[in-house]
């Protein structure tokens, strides 16, 4: 099932989410407006929490039409996670193709990329970050999350061996506040806001660059 | 009911949570290790989705003498937010005590408190972060947490102003993001890693101070 996470453009739908509420109890959601309210309802609630039943009232449809658009619950939860770590996953394989770039450039892009795919895709992200690993595809996910960390640790450390990065701390340590940084974003940040996603992007960046002295 | 979270010392209980298995499905427990036990089960499946009948079959305890202890899950939940947020308002309170500190001084301070707070209490500072305001108690914590982010942001903005924190961010921001930063521990952070409480705060200082540059 992974995969289907990118079906935006096939289905061709219209994905703000502001503009669902106007269609609840009408027939005609397309697969992607689905999705995207069972991620809202998920966060919502918890995923445990939401039953098939009660996902299919809040869309206003059947159980069987939302049938027909997704397998299962467990279904619509692989796909969600599927887009968040493939975006993250994207960012990762991306930083440095630009060029022959040091160690430090590929992590800052790392960083900046992970905040602008957290600003677009908040909900999915959101998502992520708060499962438990009650199931096999939660335990996927957080797999695929480790490896994700692994990943940029290993550029951190490769920039404490170029002399980039400062040395006196793990690596690992500081990969892991650095995204605790990035992260937080899901809890505190509104579209609505004074900040969009190239501003904060551009703090996030600031602030690990060079702190609170920002010098 | 707030105030009765500081029951340790009355109580004399053994509240090292490791220690809490072996005593399962026996008698005894005191009113401080019900309390630690309950944050624990509320950690793993979610307050709302955790019944008393539950809670009181993971202590081994009938329902009767689990209310033996506290009146309410609601109580047990009020008591375990008390304890995290009068921790946290303490580091805030605290700060500066030592003397006629900067306010850049005493920001650090609470970096440093917080960090030190989230790792003596993380059971009871992780319900706290994952609040989903369904309730009273929970808005009134939530209400609680607001005013301490406005009371560092404030500290943080004095800091600007005198000219010993970087102008270029908005305070709130640079808030959030140091304290997303901290409170990402409770989503990593384990007690028998190689780190412990002060050289992770230490860390977590050193990295706002002067970011990755390390200068």
């Amino acid at each position: 099932m992974l995969g289907h996470g990118n079906d935006r453009c096939e289905t061709g739908g219209v994905s703000d989410p502001a503009a669902l509420p106007v269609r609840r109890g009408r027939p005609g959601y397309d697969q992607r407006q689905v999705l995207e309210v069972a991620v809202q309802v998920f966060n919502e609630h918890g995923y445990d929490a939401t039953s098939v039943a009660a996902l299919a009232a809040r869309l206003g449809l059947s159980k069987s039409a939302l049938y027909h658009h997704y397998a299962s619950k467990e279904q619509l939860l692989e796909i969600a996670l599927d887009e968040a770590l493939g975006a993250l996953e994207g960012v990762l394989a991306g930083a440095g193709d630009a060029g022959a770039a040091s160690a430090r450039e590929r992590f800052e892009q790392v960083l900046h990329g992970a905040v602008i795919v957290l600003v677009d895709k908040l909900p999915f992200v959101t998502l992520l970050l708060r499962l438990r690993g009650n199931s096999e595809v939660e335990r996927a996910a957080l797999e695929r999350r480790r490896a994700f960390d692994r990943g940029v640790t290993a550029i951190v450390r490769a920039a404490q061996d170029e002399g980039s990065v400062r040395a006196d701390m793990d690596a690992a340590v500081t990969t892991r506040l650095l995204f605790g940084m990035v992260n937080s974003l899901v809890e505190w940040y509104r579209p609505a806001g004074p900040e969009g996603a190239a501003e904060l992007a551009d703090d996030v960046l600031r602030l690990a660059r060079t702190g609170l002295a920002g010098r």
